[in-house]
């Protein structure tokens, strides 16, 4: 499964894969011939359709396609696929909505969900989904505000705060959720306008044993056979939403070569880095998240085998954690792979030779943006532990702890105007902010505990012991002491206490007396303080990288798209097998090979099937396609995208990427890289013949909820 | 399972725990009441015993202890239980034998192995035993070579030669492998002269199941239920060995209350570290360490998961890892509570106190030893990185490569003195070198390619792509194409080529032209000259700890014991229970439990049981004792040491230490620290009831193997 990516705040374990020198986002070296490409939905590729496929993509099919698009807040991505506001995503991303609605006796996560009613459907506690409803290049009205000559502070306070009063203004103007999104880094900022949903029911998943088949071992491998689903409603004053656009669900599925499109969000991707960017990833960032996950992995997965619950408890964060190490491997070696180091060097050599050459491109800042962008790098890298630690939360990984710091930091920055606010606690983001800090999520005393005296050792080892602010958050006790006084000591896993302290002034939060409102407190200002000069730094680097990319623009010609951002973008590609080790890896698989695989690992978990496939086996036409591979450009957050052919149909949804896919954080491929989807003739097989659910299938065929019609 | 100690040569996986700045090797803090002490059979607490518990521990009752007691130079201890060479030790000690001895259709180590006849014993591929025969004092030898005044090298390489002249001659002399330890590093050097057993054959395991119920979760835990035995067999002639001294089997096993005595090989202990040297421990040694534990274990487990013969070959190699990871973590939490650390600066800041206050004590080397010890740790940590990359190994972790440097260096190094040599190379260490280099253990492709890639990949991460020795190794690949043409082109998995480039020049070493030679012969300059720069600052170290020992030693008074080294000691204690969270943890557990406890986790792995065990639950007593506790002082390399009562007889056998045994790699404690052991009664149970080998059983009874007597 390929990485989610959260958008709102980010969770303390899934944290930006970059977190220090954030995305850099620029335009691509294109290749005519090639499928590159996440493309903007105002700035679509319609003449490489056209040249490349014979495809009219016209305004009408592709606002369809966008507006049938969903976006996941909690790190994915889905689509309508009736009228009735059903929404089909990934197991994988339903994950943290399926794991906050078990308890110790109803595992959804491992068990599977279906409601066999309407009534049946369980409320998400703290899911919103977004969908896209209107672009407006904003970039002429922020350029405005920042003034040439600036220095980056000033500079870096300015862009703030015109973005706050945009994304204010059009959240009074529209009603709609309102997002600046700098693209091509300073080059453009686009405003997105989302419809937003927060009451989302949950109305069917697999067990995860199918879902997840195969688990880690064949984690982002291929072939594959994995049924990646899962379905939620999406509800308005509480009945099913009734939507214009819905993605009409295709029963002939995919065959070799077809031309298909993935429309999903992207989370994230380093395309457009220098060389000291990139060697601040393969020397130390990547060296230093991986080892904070093996440890995460090791002490979850040990804590696991203790007891039924316990790995119940963990599963999801778990789960997330090997998935992240995996990609994260597959990234770090392709850093590591001198191929992909060279030839991205050579790129950076002709670019600066190119802007060099040319009169109108050699202007100081243009040639000297390299050279800024190392010197800025190299500040980064030196308080990166220390940033990462403190204000990325990798000293206090624990959920009531992240809760303990929104309420400190909402009480002080709603004192401020909102131009001036971190931008998480601007009046734009209030809501999706509150439905986070409110979650009625349950949150577990002995995980909590576990995860956060792992930390607090981390941060002593980080730190350093005699480092003054450890020996301040520690107090003079252990790792383990510490962490479990301050679990037991706090009261914010009450919801209603987290709503007083939330509408308190910070006085009144501080006379609360809570532990971890204490320490979150104690490390504030250090932590602010090492976030304000990684922002400044990160300033220069995107005034640095805007000149770049105005250079490369000019050298490069043609047709190009920004780095991921998490927005709605437009892939498209070929279905295609490819030749891994001299064999020929076909471009699908089916459910014969699903019991095929089984059976060759003895049915022993990971490669274990519930019963229910193994009784209803003669039921099901094993020759039904399962999981297909396409060329389109994808990466982690395109979780869940639907996959449409020229029709504008769901024929399938991608849940992974195969290991080759991993480099495509850096550079694009479509040698052997390929996306993973599950063919939507096997979802259907599996609702009629395994699961008893005709009723969802219905709905997905007919595009509409039976009854629903009647009552309107 | 605690830790197994390797000896001669340390495997790449199993490297000493402190391998920078090693072995600290001091007098202790004594409390009268205290049944602290890991004791020298030259030097036993005779006193301490009659005092503490009126025993008479007289000569011969100790040279009886002392002949049966068996090291394991893999990495463990063990004794002998019959007159004809039968030796009791672990299962966690052996599986290094049961793995190599393994292959795809017979996995001994999974399933255990049972001889039913002498001739179906099956001979270890390159496993050493010693009995240690005698010691001799040779102090005054070694300190009259290396005269006052000398330069740290200069001292160091007079030692060494010294130290190797030593060895020859005594080995020359008496045929027995003879090494000289340093003990209270400095303060002493003891010649200690062991018989060496080369042809040791395996006669019982228990399948793994048993060994290590429990796995991860429960190991370093108590209660516990582990059946973690293994027996062997010494051969001499062809014959089994026929020893005069081996333990009397008890049938009556232990009391709450017992006096109980352990023999056996504590690898390392650093009670003696300065607050400097425990700091570079806490502050980089340990996070480094288990950063790396952690990344071999999810790599290991991740890899193991594909498929099960790829879990067959790793098992041996993942289960030690875990187990250090495990041992460890234990005990850098240990070094982060502030009561470990304060009673330890405390202690320091006395004696430097009372050092200073007395006009005997207070000259400049003495006085000055701390301050010494802070300067070269300081040294050794600035090169700790690329030590343990380098002349560790940590960068080519690999069974071949360890095979390719010891050819190269064997080479170079006889062209030397034998007291110019690295000790490794020098003439009393050349069986035991040989035994271990001509070893036809398994060695797996696949397995060796995963781990090179992984530590080239670690190499270029901890040295930084740009290091021009990192360039020079990875030759412009990438570390995973680089691993597998270095594994796939080498043909050093020949033992009659290794046999052949043993017995070669330099010069014809080179010739050979295998690639993994070319690897190491790359490296070996700097990792000589990385090795050399750190053993001159433990010189240093080992000069100003000297100093410290003897003030320690005249402040103190009393008799005092060194540090570990794994070396044969004598440690006692009382079987006795203790208390945890407000409960009363009973001194043992019995086979009751153990069905308990699996019932309680619904049988699933690790927590399962073999169906040999379900089936004969009815046949067995389960009320009969399976492990207990006691207070003896002991320390990974203990694993199989037999646990003896007042008469001498064979009671138990250690394979644990709970998780509050921890600390004591740095402070001795009995308030909760426990040793754990598989009791004698347990162990005639199963073998009567549950494995029909009636016939071991009868020669532990007995004292001797039915049939040999009468061949004599």
């Amino acid at each position: 499964m390929i990485v989610v990516i959260p958008v709102t705040r980010p969770r303390w374990m899934r944290l930006p894969i970059l977190a220090v020198g954030a995305a850099m986002l620029f335009l691509s070296i294109m290749h005519s011939s090639s499928n590159e490409g996440m493309w903007l939905y105002n700035e679509p590729p319609v003449k490489r359709l056209k040249d490349l496929h014979g495809f009219d993509a016209d305004a009408r099919w592709l606002e369809h396609i966008q507006k049938s698009s969903v976006r996941f807040n909690s790190g994915g991505s889905g689509s309508f696929v009736s009228e009735d506001g059903l929404i089909i995503s990934n197991h994988h991303v339903g994950s943290d909505d399926l794991q906050k609605l078990s308890d110790p006796t109803h595992n959804l996560l491992r068990d599977g969900f279906h409601a066999r009613t309407r009534a049946e459907e369980k409320r998400c506690l703290d899911l919103e989904l977004n969908v896209l409803m209107s672009i407006e290049d904003v970039t002429a009205r922020v350029n405005a505000a920042v003034k040439p000559g600036m220095a980056s502070e000033a500079a870096f306070l300015a862009r703030r705060s015109i973005t706050a009063s945009i994304e204010k203004e059009s959240l009074e103007k529209t009603g709609l959720r309102s997002d600046v999104v700098p693209l091509h880094q300073g080059g453009a900022y686009h405003l997105y306008r989302y419809k937003r949903y927060t009451d989302v029911r949950l109305v069917f998943a697999p067990e995860q044993q199918i879902a997840f088949f195969g688990g880690d071992p064949d984690n982002f491998e291929y072939p594959r056979f994995n049924l990646d689903i899962c379905l939620f409603r999406a509800y308005e004053n509480g009945k099913p939403a009734r939507v214009e656009h819905y993605l009409k669900w295709s029963t002939t599925g995919v065959r070799d070569g077809d031309l298909v499109f993935v429309s999903g969000h992207p989370g994230r991707t380093y395309r457009q880095l220098t060389m000291d960017e990139l060697g601040y990833l393969r020397d130390w960032n990547f060296p230093y998240m991986l080892s904070r996950l093996y440890r995460q992995e090791v002490v979850l997965t040990a804590w696991s085998a203790r007891s039924d619950e316990n790995a119940r408890r963990a599963r999801d964060l778990l789960y997330g954690i090997q998935n992240s190490r995996k990609a994260r491997v597959g990234m770090q070696a392709g850093l590591l792979d001198p191929e992909l180091v060279e030839g991205k060097r050579d790129a950076e050599k002709r670019l600066r030779a190119a802007v060099a050459a040319d009169p109108g491109l050699a202007l100081p800042e243009t040639v000297g943006a390299w050279d800024a962008i190392a010197a800025a790098q190299k500040i980064i890298a030196s308080n990166a532990l220390a940033y990462l630690q403190l204000e990325g939360g990798h000293g206090f990984d624990s959920t009531l702890f992240g809760i303990a710091r929104r309420l400190v930091r909402a009480a002080d920055e709603k004192g401020k105007p909102n131009g001036g606010r971190l931008p998480e606690y601007r009046d734009s983001n209030r809501e999706s902010l509150e439905l986070e800090l409110f979650s009625e999520e349950p949150i577990h005393d002995d995980l909590e505990t576990l995860r956060l005296t792992e930390s607090l050792s981390s941060l002593a080892e980080n730190l350093g012991s005699p480092n003054p602010i450890v020996q301040k958050v520690l107090a003079g006790k252990s790792p383990r002491a510490r962490a479990g006084e301050l679990i037991t000591g706090t009261k914010l896993k009450d919801v209603a206490l987290r709503k007083k302290l939330y509408a308190a002034s910070p006085a009144e939060v501080e006379a609360a007396g809570d532990p971890l409102i204490e320490l979150a407190r104690l490390v504030d200002a250090e932590s602010r303080r090492l976030r304000h000069m990684v922002e400044e730094q990160e300033e220069v680097k995107r005034q640095a990288h805007a000149k770049i990319a105005a250079a490369r623009f000019k050298v490069e010609h043609g047709s190009t798209y920004p780095d991921a951002t998490f927005t709605l973008r437009l892939a498209y590609g070929i279905v295609s097998g490819y030749e891994e080790d001299g064999h020929k890896i076909p471009f699908q698989t089916t459910y014969a090979g699903l019991y095929e695989r089984a059976a060759e690992h003895h049915e022993v978990p990971p490669f274990d099937l519930h019963p229910r496939w193994m009784e209803r086996k003669s039921r099901l036409d094993l020759a039904t396609p399962f999981n297909f591979v396409c060329t389109a450009d994808i990466i982690g957050g395109n979780s869940g995208s639907p996959v449409v052919n020229r029709a504008g149909e769901f024929v399938g949804i991608i849940f992974d990427g195969n290991i080759q896919s991993l480099v495509l954080d850096f550079v694009y491929t479509e040698k052997q890289a390929r996306a993973v989807s599950v063919n939507c003739q096997s979802i259907l097989e599996a609702l009629n013949k395994v699961y008893d659910a005709p009723e969802v299938a219905a709905e997905l065929v007919s595009g509409r909820l039976a009854g629903e019609v009647e009552k309107r």
